[in-house]
């Protein structure tokens, strides 16, 4: 059975090589601008830019402390329309200077893309799940707390920490969640990989920690349209884990917009029948610059149809037609979503360590951003 | 298994109640008018105009000859772009005096619309293919050929008359084929709906005949997306009907558009691995203005997405909110089609005898038939 993976391609690590950490007027965004009818902002950063003119270093500290709560706020109103950009921590053999580069050259390359949220994933090895030989290597990375704490501290939006909650013993997993600052942090817990997986701590029981230790901290879960593709049950646990805390949900990649489109119409509906406010799904999108790449993806469980999968396969620019595929399947999920009232967020995924694969990545962020702003 | 189905919705006979037979100036089409880099070609109505009035009478004559052999002309060098109009003749019962009204008023509806083409669908029971209750009775209807040779002459555009070859005998096929008028009429052969069936002709001994006694008769055969979302084999089939006379496909009503790519994109390369030209797969279209039919359609085997059957269930107006997505559905096969290079046409199946429904049918098409000028 197809089961909640952990987070990011795994198999390349470190990721959006390095820089130094600037000031955050391009990735500020005042919450205080009057938003049109659509219930979208208008571009803010003239407005950010005429307000620095006049009182540049009470604005930067204020912009700062918005930005910062923004996501939160969409989430928590389940307004939707943001954007992150997820990212695989290095490996864990990366020396801790290296990973500080590394760390400040992401934040350098994404400052001018305007993030909402910075997606960290939690690696796992997910052998268990799926008996084909795995295209790449497993590599352990990093703990996504701890490079998030000690590399990323020029982040200046929050941040979204995995946590593949069956690896942590329930100590550690209560403490994580005790330390952590619900205007800097949110978090997505994802259970086991299947059924054979030793089991730390449970999804379940990890839901009741947060609930107790850090009831203010935004919680996501995984939302799978490939299990609904097979089960037509996706939307039903997505209101189970609304009910156990969960305020917003994040899709592994979609190539596949109807099965994102059956799941989000059913979850609509049942959300309807049930009285119960929906949820923003962010639905995870990224650039596929191979074709070893795009195998997998497919063991990783996205479903990727094989009109796509031809076009990818024949094209000239596997990236390019990768690009283009992505932004027109977003493209589409964003005028169902605002069509059905079902609120959305977008996050790409970078998933190589390859300079095209990572500029195509933020090339694909920054239009996606461009697609939100219409 | 899925198999063929026969043709067009069989439950509700007769349709698009009745006419006079006018002239022919809307539904003809000039082949001479010269075609854009698009291969599309050039609105003709003003081009026709402009010939009337110099020379009535001659033009009529050489126009409707012209229009004749338009769509065949486009089947045969593979250029697609057309469109169709499909129905179910009369039932079995109707008096004659009624059908030849029936087909008069049908010719009147559909002249403005300027259709490349007529088909008639050649109705069987199909229990034997689904164990499910059917949501209409069955009941007979007449014979397509005779229907078209007794009450359709003021047609002007060629008529694809189905046969459900497993119906007849041999010699009641061959004598038919032989009567056929290469100019006037095509046909689509359909096997039996399942092993059940008992067959008097197989189809691949009707493909024989076809060969044998009237090889210029444009051949077409069904082609099943849905079959192909399950083994995909459907682009090989198309292949192997090719290479026994068929010069043009036809789909069922298309509501799964990744099910109809993914068929058109294999099917494309693989001509393209063996050099093969491609032939027009005709798209099937129809407006469905209630739940009911819904449920008729997906007895008939058509595969309907959860988000579109969720949105038909919840619509306001079922009718309206099926033309859009018929209308969404077929924009995003032509733009596929285009890019990819397969050529395409389309048809309107006439679903209902519901007053509206015919409107919206008779809509449908004319909006088609915008798209296709683009």
């Amino acid at each position: 059975m197809l089961r909640a993976r952990r987070g990011g391609i795994g198999y390349l690590t470190g990721v959006l090589n390095c820089v130094t950490r600037g000031d955050s007027r391009r990735m500020a965004r005042p919450s205080s601008i009057r938003r049109g009818s659509c219930g979208r902002e208008t571009p803010w950063r003239g407005c950010y830019s005429k307000l620095t003119t006049q009182r540049p270093a009470v604005v930067r500290r204020r912009l700062v402390t918005l930005q910062r709560v923004e996501l939160q706020r969409r989430i928590a109103e389940g307004t939707g329309e943001f954007l992150l950009f997820a990212l695989t921590p290095p490996r864990l053999t990366t020396e801790p200077e290296q990973a500080g580069q590394i760390a400040a050259k992401t934040l350098e390359r994404l400052r001018p893309v305007g993030l909402d949220g910075l997606v960290l994933y939690d690696i796992d090895d997910e052998s268990d799940r799926n008996p084909e030989e795995r295209p790449f290597p497993f590599l352990p990375t990093m703990d996504p707390a701890d490079y998030l704490a000690r590399d990323l501290v020029g982040l200046e939006v929050p941040a979204i920490v995995y946590r593949a909650v069956s690896k942590y013993p329930e100590q550690r997993l209560r403490s994580w969640l005790s330390e952590q600052a619900p205007t800097h942090a949110l978090s997505v817990f994802v259970g086991a990989s299947s059924r054979e997986t030793a089991v730390a701590t449970s999804l379940s029981r990890a839901y009741e920690l947060r609930t107790e230790v850090r009831p203010d901290l935004l919680l996501g879960g995984v939302a799978i349209p490939e299990r609904h593709t097979r089960g037509r049950r996706e939307h039903v646990r997505l209101l189970a884990k609304q009910a156990a805390g969960c305020s917003f949900f994040v899709t592994q990649i979609v190539y596949d917009v109807n099965a994102a489109k059956n799941l989000v119409s059913d979850y609509h509906y049942e959300c309807a029948a049930r009285d119960v406010k929906p949820a923003p799904i962010v639905f995870t999108f990224s650039v596929c610059g191979s074709l070893k790449t795009l195998e997998f993806v497919q063991w990783l469980g996205v479903d990727v149809p094989h009109w796509i999968e031809n076009e990818l396969r024949h094209a000239d620019d596997t990236l390019d037609a990768s690009y283009d595929q992505a932004v027109a399947t977003a493209v589409e999920l964003i005028a169902f979503c605002r069509r059905v009232g079902v609120p959305f967020g977008l996050s790409v995924e970078s998933v190589s360590i390859r300079q095209v694969e990572i500029e195509a990545s933020v090339r694909l962020a920054t239009r996606l951003q461009a697609e939100l702003r219409r």
